[in-house]
């Protein structure tokens, strides 16, 4: 009843190469110390997240040379890998797309961020993401061993409707590539995660990159892995940290039979659904 | 462009009547003091939070003794009254109900709880709301000074949805009445409000009673406000205590010009949406 995960937060610098090397170098790491059954990076976890550099780093999606690397290690490691995000080249257009591989090496789920970070904040940070980057159109669910898993990407997050549908449509648990801004994690990084956590009542796995204070963006650090009771069940400081735990799918059932949320829902009242196409 | 609220953590204890008079006492005390222009009560103020009183403590809404004194208060003082929840009878059911008056003493509006505390957690709590109450079916907003005021009461809050229609309805506050278990408050409370906060950007208000060891309900206390940056504006301990605060309207203006979450949301994939009756 329980799966091993391993949140990679890992220092990203501007050659896109050695930040994927790195990254698959501590990949086999912990998968031969710690046996985890997923593993999951960072967003842009192979290039620093600034809308300069996107374009530059792009790659088709799934037929680049990075998805092949991550397809192949997720096959021989024998692993669930949600692999963060890079930059996808698509025609004309570049999308914030995080893949997810399954332990055949198959793209199981592919999510184009959907909601770009752009925002103005007086006396703290101005970032149009939307200058680098399209946004996204679908909801993305993966089946991890049997278990329904909503993937999405940073600032997605903040959108309780989104997230509202993957609990509807009976995720277990929510895994959130981050690249936070380290002025911004403070006021708001745990408190979303542990709302979404207690409203949807699953698993959330939030993954950053380390902290570099270099970096165009300093990042927040503190990836995490919060239960469906709100509990933050590990947590990582700000640097070079691997967080190895594992998921109990039991609590989420616990949790969901003790207390009713769901379905004292007031459907008759509200309802947030899901826009068919 | 600000408001003051007082928030009146008091201590309830089973004689309805001594309840209210001490409950007008502190209101008259903390307007004399502070000049408030709302004054917000907890839920339940006048009788212990446990299903074997409410009926006998019910009475009709609005023509019953303890909304008279309450209409008759907030004129007398020129203030808005939300008046936490009474039980209130109507015909063979009783509601957990919250009254809002008007400084002409004018009742303009009255929340009927909805979503009823009904759970079991196992070592914890075990606690069936319904057998005491008869749920609501109705949103409630109001006008205070030319601001659209959202009212919950307590367990409403859990639920993202029926939050999320307040904001998408315009509201720049919302007035929550609590009478939370001391035993669930650690876990989620200020997690809730903050992200309630964050995710609405809007000033959230969450009044409990003080805690009493000897309750039949031992509650959380811990009343405080929250702004739309989620920060915690001003905070009670768990005493016999008074928070005093000014809302500034212009901070609910500001966050939502920095930070566009409202405008970006991805309604074409997504909506909450009020059900019309």
């Amino acid at each position: 009843m329980t799966t091993r995960i391993a949140l990679i937060q890992h220092f990203v610098f501007d050659d896109k190469n050695d930040n994927l090397e790195r990254v698959i170098g501590k990949v086999r790491q912990v998968v031969k110390e710690s046996k985890p059954r997923i593993v999951a990076l960072p967003e842009c976890f192979n290039t620093p997240y600034d809308t300069k550099y996107f374009a530059g780093y792009s790659e088709p999606v799934p037929d680049g040379p990075t998805c092949g690397r991550l397809s192949a290690l997720a096959k021989e490691l024998n692993i669930y890998l949600v692999a963060g995000s890079i930059p996808e080249k698509d025609g004309n257009k570049v999308y914030n797309c995080s893949t997810i591989w399954s332990p055949a090496g198959k793209l199981i789920g592919k999510h184009r961020k959907i909601h770009l970070y752009d925002t103005a904040i007086e006396g703290d940070i101005v970032f149009t993401e939307s200058n680098g980057f399209a946004p996204g159109s679908d909801f993305t669910i993966v089946d991890i061993d049997g278990h329904k898993v909503g993937i999405g990407i940073c600032n997605d997050m903040r959108f309780d409707e989104f997230c509202r549908v993957y609990r509807n449509e009976g995720c277990e648990m929510l895994i959130w590539p981050f690249a936070l801004v380290a002025s911004q994690g403070q006021s708001h990084f745990e408190t979303l995660l542990r709302c979404r956590a207690l409203d949807l009542q699953l698993y959330v796995c939030g993954i950053s990159a380390a902290r570099d204070e270099n970096s165009p963006c300093v990042q927040w650090g503190h990836s995490m892995v919060v239960n469906p009771w709100g509990k933050i069940v590990k947590e990582a400081g700000i640097g070079d940290e691997v967080v190895v735990t594992d998921i109990d799918w039991k609590v989420v059932q616990d949790c969901r039979r003790q207390v009713h949320l769901f379905e004292q829902r007031r459907t008759d009242l509200y309802a947030c659904e899901r826009k068919k196409h």
